[in-house]
């Protein structure tokens, strides 16, 4: 029998600076949704695992003209999820079938719309923890630019802004297990001992490295065919200094220049002559848009057969309860994970 | 018979300043080539119409880094042609075929590869000559950027910078006959006059309409969802700031900073961040490369298709005799040309 209530997980206030508090979230019982309400194409969900990241940190904060919309204060936060179908009325979506939600509510169980969710099945030596795991938002994010984007080829040479992120390293997985030559670019030792281990042809830390521009150069001293970029501003600019004919310059973050207050402060790119120069092509996407498209099955397809075949690593760090949310939230700002957080419904 | 001398203009002189002058020319006589000098793949070809474009200008200079090759001095010089196939060891082209070839040489025979000519057909109501006419080099930089980069669709706003080129005039009609909201940007009242006359629907002058993020406010309220670029820099920048989601940047030329000398002069991109909120793309391309495509004859026959139905305006100079072809080049520097320049062979 289905419980009469759920539990869910509010934003109580912004968090306009700093790490979030525990106070920041209302952890609240509230009356559980029946299949009676359920309109045309609608389904009734019990989400089994929720995916927690760093990127939501930006939505707790209120601001509106970010490219990512934040939570509201008094209402349910969200990020991607796997769950369960209890009861649906959509044609393609039946009671059991499992679907993953891009933007799902932290609830133990809700309505939403079918065309907000897509169905997913577990293939044979995988988990369903995985579609929050090796399978979550970020690994989508990092197979849709460096493939559907940056289109590589055997023998190419990619760059990894952010190598050791959570978008970064699996950049480098699928890029090396394509047989792409990658250079790794963190900031810190421990960071580029990772990138390497993960099997990051070349590294440098962007810190000490002096010059950028030479800096990759020696990297890639037969230049940049793609450049997976994370970070924006000077490290994208040196990049553009690099390009080989044909290049793709995948713009997934820019991470640089997001805290700047005033508009001198902004970095202004020196080398765009060269996207002409070298007819190269520099995208930017948002994968919260991108979980319609044929390339989501795909990519879980794709990245499910290299990680059973070991080509991929790939570590979780699992807490135990919707009520622990907020707290695995915590432990992400303050460095406490160690791998990519899941939490258990 | 086929003549046994021919003629070829050779530049003499690298043009490091100003204009380039009849001296830095020479016109000079030379033994035909014979059939007989045919290795395989190979045709003999006697131009019909040599095009002559302002980019050449660059090509005078012997500068080596830039993204189009300098004429070497000695040497014949080269540009957009359409001839007539004299003799060939192809088994694709045959004696009698018309072929353009996108980097031919200014003499009134040679022998070239195969691969490096198109063959092309002279459609009903049009001419040999249109092919160095609205045909030409230009037009087709116009239709590979609209086209296969942009991927205009109607009702969608299109901003073209030097609009009243060569380029931007055939950007404009052929975005306007897929029924964009067209939107002109050029430095002269008498340019912009003209291009209201070719169709634009708003215009504005770079020079004199104060800052440039606001003016592309005004003119595209509901934002861009093409930029045709030809002169990178500051408007580049401030089309940036103006663009749709999924926007579309087309980096046809960067005219504006093409003669800077050093490295400070270079304008900054501010915007560049852009790219990732609204998830838009900017791609460089050089014509030059792209005459093997497929989209080279697909472009001769919807662009024929137009201008017999008087979509779209096109005028030239004829000037006769390839003995004329340096004055006709200065012409184009002294602007005294009105029109396409053609020298007819």
């Amino acid at each position: 029998m289905a419980p009469s209530t759920i539990t869910r997980i509010l934003l109580k206030d912004y968090v306009t600076s700093g790490y979030p508090k525990l106070s920041d979230f209302n952890i609240e019982t509230a009356p559980a949704p029946t299949k009676d309400q359920l309109k045309v194409n609608q389904v009734l969900i019990q989400p089994l695992y929720f995916s927690v990241d760093p990127y939501q940190r930006g939505r707790l904060s209120g601001v509106k003209d970010s490219y990512v919309e934040s939570y509201k204060k008094g209402e349910p936060i969200t990020n991607f999820l796997v769950a369960k179908v209890l009861a649906s009325t959509s044609k393609d979506i039946k009671e059991g079938d499992l679907v993953t939600d891009h933007d799902g509510k932290f609830e133990t169980m809700y309505i939403t719309d079918a065309k907000h969710v897509n169905k997913v099945t577990v293939s044979d030596g995988m988990e369903i923890r995985d579609f929050v795991g090796v399978l979550s938002m970020p690994s989508y994010t990092a197979y849709y630019g460096t493939f559907v984007i940056g289109k590589p080829k055997a023998g190419e040479t990619i760059l990894v802004s952010s190598a050791s992120g959570a978008v970064g390293q699996m950049v480098l997985q699928l890029a090396k297990a394509q047989g792409l030559n990658v250079i790794g670019v963190a900031g810190s030792d421990e960071k580029l001992e990772y990138v390497k281990q993960l099997g990051a042809d070349t590294v440098f830390n962007y810190k000490t490295c002096g010059n950028l521009t030479e800096a990759i150069r020696k990297a890639a001293p037969n230049g940049v065919d793609i450049f997976y970029d994370n970070v924006g501003g000077e490290l994208l600019d040196a990049a553009l200094a690099n390009l080989n004919d044909y290049a793709r310059v995948i713009i997934c973050g820019a991470i640089s220049q997001y805290n700047i207050k005033s508009a001198d402060e902004i970095y202004g790119i020196k080398n765009m002559t060269n996207v002409l120069v070298r007819k190269a092509k520099v995208e930017g996407f948002i994968i919260l848009d991108l979980f319609d498209s044929p390339h989501y099955p795909e990519f879980v397809e794709k990245v499910s057969k290299l990680y059973k075949e070991g080509k991929i690593k790939y570590k979780t760090d699992e807490i135990d309860g919707i009520s622990n949310a907020p707290q695995a939230i915590l432990n992400l700002f303050e460095g406490k994970n160690f791998g990519k957080t899941i939490v258990k419904a």
